[in-house]
């Protein structure tokens, strides 16, 4: 059944407004007719049972019928990802969608080329991806900002998986076992790899662990889809465990 | 510095013609000129440095210097998936010669749209992944075949690990810890997943380990780029051990 992000509460027999675009995704693209039945979310009342009720050009009626999920989280994981060029960097944020991660930061770093990224068409395919992976929410895309800003400030509590290029870090597996079960992000560096002097001031760091992503030079895209497979099959929700609403109830 | 896959056999100040489209690549693309250093590998001899001795836009002429590395092979992984579109498809073959597959094996199956794929071109993106990866070898792309043909193939000695979207497998990191450390193929269904009637004769087989990864839904190259992921950290050369030349030594 079709699945659709909308904003608005949703609320038995509350008639809900959809914009041009969802309607037209709605009535041309899946060819649904009135009475149709979809399901909706909005990332706070859980997954509902919807019907369409008036079709328009401009704007559809949906109408909350009954809930079918009640509301619930992925588990408190970031990817924290230089710029690469567009296509790589819709590719990413697509996967991390489907891969359950609550937030994409995009970072500058000194061998970053691009300085500028599209966060509406990039948050579009957030949702769309996430409508489609059968999740509950959609990952904020957070605007570029410079890498120092990003790491001062990562929250107390929060661990960061840093992908070393450098060689010598642990074996991610290894890194990984029996860690800390908390909120965690995860760093990946643009395609030239972080300057020494970034390496070096993110191996300072007391909350980073460096991990090795193997033998191999990854491209940042397959680097990001790698790491955070290993981390939810690992510390997510892969596990096959109840993963809680809240960081604080998982750990 | 910059690697090339050639086919012939390197030895010292052996003269190796190359065929138009790398010459292109070295000379107008990458600029290099006569006298211009760079690694070479073929799958059999290892790396090695090599100068461009002459250049012409028709074919090239390398010298092999000296061997950089000796020859060494990923784990023996092979990927089987379904035909999925074009896009995505060349998406996976990318990856999979990142992620150190030796083998991708594409499938047809009762839900699979497409019949055809291009091989050749499959073949040339494996190619560019493994040059820009630092594999010494490059992955081997074959020709769709039906489902039954490919399972019925699987030679005996190797484990076939089913990514099984129909709930209940256990989960993938709980699957493969302690398992098996000797070849591997990982399996991924088309977009549609697999019929009723594959997935039991998948699960009926003696060698097939059906894992869960993770609650949601993945599209088919996400699912192909996560399960590799997961395999290589576990029980692939991302462990940070030697992975000897053969399947036979590894185990």
């Amino acid at each position: 059944m079709i699945r659709l992000f909308v904003d608005s509460d949703l609320t038995e027999a509350a008639r809900i407004t959809i914009g041009a675009e969802p309607s037209h995704y709605l009535t041309r693209v899946m060819r649904l007719g009135p009475g149709a039945a979809l399901l909706v979310f909005n990332g706070r009342d859980g997954e509902w049972r919807a019907t369409l009720a008036e079709v328009s050009k401009r704007g559809c009626i949906l109408v909350p019928e009954f809930q079918v999920r009640p509301q619930a989280t992925t588990p408190d994981l970031e990817l924290v990802i230089a710029l690469v060029k567009r296509a790589r960097l819709e590719t990413i944020v697509e996967k991390a969608a489907e891969l359950g991660v609550r937030r994409v930061r995009l970072v500058l770093t000194e061998r970053t080329n691009a300085d500028h990224a599209n966060v509406a068409r990039l948050t579009a395919i957030a949702t769309e991806a996430s409508e489609q992976t059968g999740r509950l929410d959609v990952p904020t895309v957070v605007a570029p900002q410079p890498l120092s800003v990003v790491l001062s400030g990562i929250e107390p509590g929060r661990r960061l998986m840093f992908c070393d290029e450098g060689g010598e870090a642990t074996p991610v597996a290894e890194a990984l076992s029996g860690a800390f079960a908390g909120p965690w992000a995860v760093l990946i560096g643009p395609e030239g790899g972080f300057s020494p002097a970034e390496r070096a001031a993110i191996r300072d760091l007391a909350f980073a662990l460096p991990v090795s992503l193997g033998p191999r030079i990854l491209r940042a895209d397959t680097a990001a889809i790698a790491a955070l497979s290993v981390w939810q099959s690992t510390l997510g929700d892969w596990r096959g465990l109840e993963v809680g609403p809240s960081a604080a109830q998982v750990n």
